[in-house]
């Protein structure tokens, strides 16, 4: 007898934790999936589960990374600046009439090997432009929804390349079990427990009322202003439609809104970026007035560069976020090449667009200085010598972390 | 060295005469493909030759059948009379664009055993009513278009219940090569000189005019009247759009349409028939003024009547199509439980609605009589000892086939 939960087991584990827990779908309710085709096995859990709590109607969108690039491989120049409106006018009725969201998100860090970046970013344009009234629905939190990830072979290769090939998915699996609180007994009433810590801090944080961020530590020292009537958000949450849902799993993170034109200093990544299929490496970045003036990079500068440059609000911050070293995710010390797994792993800023969410609801809106761009970049700058103070108005400076752990 | 093509040669040959002589994809034309998740490899392959001939964007929409079974199996019972209306309306509206489509038809046979009729009968009822919009895009032609089998694994289980799992697929999938044309030295060839013969026929059947068809042989013996100003269609076509392309490949048949209250006599069916899910068999039907006023069967007689009693239409014909026994399909003598290839194996009937195309344009339109239907169910009655006449206006009955094949 063994008493440990089978593969088969946890995936029925995450398909029940991220209907009933993530997505907190509700009967009579209708769920969207986007999910890769590799993650078939998983959708087919989540869409009986879903049934079994009442769904109207179970619908999955899948993605098929050789279609992307066969795309990227064959099509012709002047189609790239076209993208599939019309499925994404679709799905924003569906979100409009009551529809909640689901994404299973397995990345493929290497399909765009080799594309030009040019062809990456027109692509990009093409498809935020056509899905902005879909995206906001999730970015505003107008319905329940949630992310969670997927273990996909070329993934687990990127991960793991030194081991064989069904052991690297394997191994990233448990890794991805392991964060995701999945093989204890009750992962359900685990993930509340960790939920209502999350929610405690993310009060304590808003109650300071702070103006600004400074990180220092490492190669970083910048200062990041925050909007005025700025809201910290994490945990779960309560979407527009009334329903709590926690928007990505695993989430360890607590976050909110940077000013736009009060940012000063620089950064230094302490992690990899994947970007557009692209790997970017030792990025350090310097910021002016809000603004990003000088880049480099050790892998994949063009990149960025292309995507900095792609619209005005794509060099400016939307997000900041605050990650202990001592969460699940960081003490793995894996790089996940994945940003809803490594911005959990650290504390982080995001280039592009900012979440209505971290801005104070119509009652009082001070919504100057928050940032809009067609793209939403998550950059990692935390690990164990990151020191963040909070500055108050007119006051002291206050400690909020020291060498990556929470102090407040 | 090995003069015959590889199984991966021919799914290259099938994505290729699909792109280019079925949908005829023109340059800078969208294409938008349903299939079920198991066509992915063909998909694949699809894809890449669309890009390679020009097309703007490609975009797959798979079905997952244990989707549908899940439903059937856990969703409540309040539920089932909703449809995805909203992903319909986005590809109506991408057609409506002048996007081609392309049905990869891959059947689960069983999928539905054990189902009750009535709750499938609610889902294809809703399903039809969502679809309706997107649906006429194809019947009516409006659109280059073009429908292709796919071997699932549980296709080939049913069609060679005897023959070990892996070996069916492959037996299977030889038949379909086959009576595709695919093997020989250019399919693209052999298919344009087939569509040459097959459209010669249905201009000569075209030109005699007639009022209706008699069909006698066997246990049937029927007289089916057709619409004033009908059209045979079969082999290739114009669409409205202005492209040519092969609605259905294989394709054998021509077909036109009957008068929905001219059908006398009775039909014995020759080929059970896959119906929802559910196998139908020994089929017999009475027709009295144009309406079926008793049915038969020795397996599945409720799922027909369930069926045949959705609307006014569903028991009322809105096709009529003659294949000689000579045909490619019907010299393979397998039943292959698959109406895109079984329909083209033997002449037949289809209950439920009529196609426009095989009425007269715009300019002289006598479309009283034509049938309408959320339904379209074909029926085989064609073998080896079919009889047809063809009675013309006030004239004598004229011999079209004779123990199944034509004299004309």
């Amino acid at each position: 007898m063994s008493l440990e939960m089978s593969h088969t087991g946890k995936l029925d584990a995450l398909a029940s934790l991220c209907v009933r827990v993530g997505v907190n779908l509700q009967p009579g309710q209708e769920l969207i999936i986007s999910a890769p085709i590799e993650a078939q096995p998983l959708v087919q859990r989540v869409t009986a589960e879903a049934y079994r709590a009442g769904a109207k109607l179970v619908t999955c969108l899948y993605d098929d990374p050789s279609a992307i690039r066969a795309r990227f491989d064959h099509a012709r120049d002047e189609t790239l600046d076209y993208a599939a409106g019309w499925i994404s006018a679709g799905i924003t009725r569906a979100l409009d009439a009551g529809a909640a969201r689901l994404f299973i998100y397995g990345p493929f860090p290497d399909l765009l090997a080799g594309v030009t970046p040019e062809r990456v970013a027109r692509v990009h344009a093409a498809m935020a432009a056509a899905t902005k009234a879909e995206a906001a629905f999730t970015a505003d939190l107008r319905v329940n929804w949630c992310a969670i990830p997927f273990v996909t072979s070329s993934w687990a290769r990127m991960v793991y390349p030194d081991v064989a090939p069904g052991f690297a998915e394997k191994r990233l699996w448990d890794d991805v079990f392991d964060v995701l609180r999945i093989g204890g007994a009750d992962p359900v009433r685990e993930w509340r427990a960790h939920l209502d810590a999350l929610n405690a801090r993310r009060e304590a944080l808003q109650e300071r009322q702070l103006t600004a961020l400074r990180f220092f530590g490492g190669e970083t020292d910048v200062t990041i202003g925050l909007v005025r009537g700025h809201r910290w958000v994490g945990g779960s949450a309560v979407a527009a439609n009334g329903v709590q849902s926690v928007c990505n799993m695993p989430t360890e993170e607590l976050f909110t809104c940077p000013h736009r034109e009060r940012v000063e200093g620089h950064i230094a990544l302490t992690r990899p970026l994947a970007l557009g299929g692209a790997i970017v490496e030792g990025l350090h970045l310097t910021f002016r007035a809000g603004r990003v003036v000088e880049t480099r990079a050790t892998r994949g500068k063009e990149m960025v560069d292309v995507l900095l440059s792609s619209d005005d609000g794509a060099s400016r911050l939307g997000e900041v976020g605050l990650v202990p070293t001592s969460s699940l995710i960081a003490r793995k010390n894996v790089l996940f090449y994945n940003t809803l797994l490594d911005e959990n792993a650290a504390s982080h800023v995001a280039f592009g667009q900012s979440y209505s969410a971290c801005l104070e609801a119509d009652g009082m809106p001070e919504r100057e200085g928050a940032n809009h761009s067609s793209l939403h970049i998550d950059c990692m700058l935390g690990d164990g010598r990151m020191n963040v103070d909070g500055i108050p108005a007119g006051g002291q400076a206050l400690p909020l972390m020291r060498a990556g752990e929470f102090t407040l």
